[in-house]
């Protein structure tokens, strides 16, 4: 039996274990964004380190201004190529919790009708099970052979979900540690549930939130209704001012950047196979909702959009109250394409605001994540060995596809480490990442795993 | 000493005593809106009960399918005239509680840098404070004379603050228990800190929540960014579009029903030393948001308004969340004029919604209080007794002014026991009712107490 064979094997005869081993992880409620979590992060950090040591890697916690780094090494062949793993253990808030069917923390596997199993929790798919894919790959290989194909350094943080604050000090201060040929990123989907997928472009990300200030304190509406500036009412007319009748976005200079989407890659679109349909219809929509005369996999794939993520003035409490709220607020994202300049549309973004504002009122911004948008080489010789491996595990051709999110740690990579990254992972357009109720096929999991033991195989040759 | 005299000595000398029976009252947590405190209502309604009884009433609790009403019946003088006492013992929400210098339901007396005394707490103003101005003035009756100089029945309600949905049928199956020639309303507020007032108009209210549903889940806006419909940006489309650049609101027929306030009742308001900047300058802004070309004072009392009192949807915690939600929605309110009609403006709004929504989207309406305004006739004899009396005790004429705020009980009294209220009231108009810190003037309370105990012998003279 070749290296390669024994691996696999391994891999299948140890899945229920491994399984176990990311339920441990996966019950660890490290949610970023909310302090009253960050000890649980902090012990998601050191179950990994531990768990990685355990493998034989030189792992360590590296402690930052906000969640820690975990930072481990394992050598490799002589001549082998040296990889960076990147992937991170935080994970989003699980409001509304009445909408989840099993407790976000409390992770189960689930048989569904159609005989697939699903690992169900927060953080399954985005993205422990997924990290844990690569973490299971390493472990069958050590188990088998002894040792790693390639030398592989493992970085994961626990800040992905909360904007990455201290990512870019910390890849500055630790470029030697962090030295590889190039890296290998796991925080991304499938094509189908067949048909293995790595991703070439990135969209970049621009928060924001914006906090309108009217009166000094809470009013009433019987007293000062229509003679005091309401904060609700400015805060929507700002925001419906962000998109035209067209569904594009108004803010000067918005556009600028936004490459036309070439001819030739439009019409490769229909051969994928991708239904609008079912793609909207599967969350029980019709009307793609972007910028008129787009096809949606267009708007999705090629387009910058602008949307609200959340909007909270007032009384929201069960009944009435008739209150004029002395503040109003919302959070807008703006994900770029092309070279859109995120700095460029925050301050274009300010500016509108101010504008549009009354003059006895005032806005306070609270500056969130901002990310250029990345586009990835389709000629790097690994993007070929790894899409030849990934065919191979899945018996279907690997497709080479854009993508809809943002993974602001690949751009930095190029930045600062210099390095490329190569985009593969196994989740599932159905995983509902950040909502209730999210899942991680255990076929993802466990052929990831076998992916990644053969993408390293392939690295190697 | 004549019987009025005597009387209020009494209220000057048991005042320790009367602050002491309200801050009971105050303690009570009676949130009407909100079934977590039902048994806290009831509480309220029993403690009145008790006290009304205590003084000689004949003092009843009334279950209803809400929260319980007090009705408490005194025999007066043959010939006196019968009058029917209402207040509401239920009180607005106090979040945000993190506002609130002082505990909401730990009642205290702040002493202000004037030497002017406050009582500070939830309801103290609206409306426990100012109810119980006309149980003490009853109490001191009592006391010194053994008997009222009129004929009273007390009349407490626990869900003004949530729409008094049990107020009709009740008033309907209890026309003869109720009965009486005319109603005492203390749910007003006086002219200015010396003057006193008796309101002759009400607006009338209409309040609507509005939910707005898109996909079947919550999205990641990286995936489904611009393809799916967000709930945030169609509601806040809808809102922006009910006012127009003038401030107006656009909803049809809206101004149906608007009377143009007479010329002479106009050029009478800059007599009243009313100020603008004061008023608004009070909260900390300066520019009237009503509708364009009308001074501040039409605005707020003889015009209708279109006001949003709460909304909410996605991620509204700390930090970011690139979610798109499922649903978002809000809270809307229409104070009314003349003969608007509540339930025509309604069908309006709901058409107006229903053609704003895509077609893959979907609206649910929460119909809230519907009711149409008030206007008492400026020369019942009543009103002309009662201005007396307050101008004895304030040593200021009354003022007989508009009002801002509803009190739909005022027309249910003249549409189903068909009597006119006499509205005095003695809250300020900075006791921020329906805010953090709400207030009620240690004078208020002490000369409202003093008040009554005139205006009852005025009426029965």
């Amino acid at each position: 039996m070749s290296n390669i064979d024994a691996v696999l094997k391994s891999i299948d005869t140890n899945l229920d274990a491994s399984v176990e081993r990311l339920f441990d992880l996966l019950r660890i409620e490290s949610i970023s964004t909310d302090p009253a979590y960050n000890s649980e992060c902090k012990k998601a950090a050191e179950v990994l380190v531990s768990d990685l040591a355990s493998i034989g890697f030189d792992a360590k916690l590296h402690e930052t201004p906000g969640h820690p780094m975990v930072v481990a090494h394992h050598d490799g062949p002589e001549n082998a190529p040296h990889v960076l793993f990147y992937g991170h253990y935080d994970v989003q808030p699980v409001d509304p919790l009445e909408l989840w069917d099993e407790p976000p923390f409390e992770p189960a596997i689930k048989e569904m009708p159609d005989g697939s199993k699903q690992i169900t929790g927060r953080g399954t798919s985005d993205d422990k099970g997924q990290l844990m894919t690569f973490v299971e790959a390493c472990r069958a290989w050590k188990s088998e052979t002894g040792g790693l194909p390639v030398k592989v350094t493992i970085f994961f943080e626990g800040e992905e979900e909360s904007g990455s604050p201290s990512l870019i000090p910390f890849l500055e201060e630790n470029k030697e540690l962090l030295k590889a040929d190039f890296a290998l990123v796991c925080d991304t989907g499938m094509w189908d549930r067949e048909t293995p997928a790595i991703s070439t472009a990135l969209r970049g990300l621009l928060g924001e939130e914006i906090i309108i200030q009217a009166a000094s304190r809470d009013l009433h509406s019987g007293m000062y209704g229509s003679a005091a500036a309401n904060p609700i009412r400015i805060l929507t007319r700002i925001l419906s001012g962000l998109h035209d009748d067209d569904g594009s976005c108004t803010l000067p200079g918005f556009y600028d950047g936004v490459p036309e989407t070439p001819d030739d890659i439009i019409k490769m679109w229909p051969g994928l196979g991708f239904s609008e349909e079912e793609f909207l219809g599967d969350v029980e929509l019709s009307i793609p909702a972007g910028e008129k005369g787009r096809s949606l996999l267009e708007q999705v794939w090629a387009r910058p959009t602008c949307e609200f993520n959340g909007i909270v003035g007032g009384y929201i409490g069960e009944g009435f109250k008739t209150v004029i709220p002395a503040i109003a607020s919302a959070k807008v994202s703006f994900r770029l394409v092309g070279t859109q300049d995120p700095d460029a549309i925050r301050v274009a973004l300010h500016d509108y605001v101010q504008n549009a504002l009354p003059a006895d009122c005032s806005v306070t911004f609270k500056d969130h994540s901002a990310s250029p948008a990345v586009h990835l080489g389709y000629d790097m010789p690994e993007m070929k060995k790894a899409a030849t491996a990934l065919t191979e595990e899945w018996g279907k051709e690997t497709a080479l596809t854009g993508m809809g999110g943002s993974i602001p740690v690949v751009g930095h990579f190029q930045d600062i480490l210099e390095i490329e990254s190569l985009l593969v992972g196994f989740a599932q357009d159905d995983d509902r990442i950040h909502s209730p109720n999210e899942k991680y096929e255990l076929k993802s999991f466990h052929k990831g795993a076998r992916s990644w033991a053969r993408i390293m195989q392939a690295l190697a040759e």
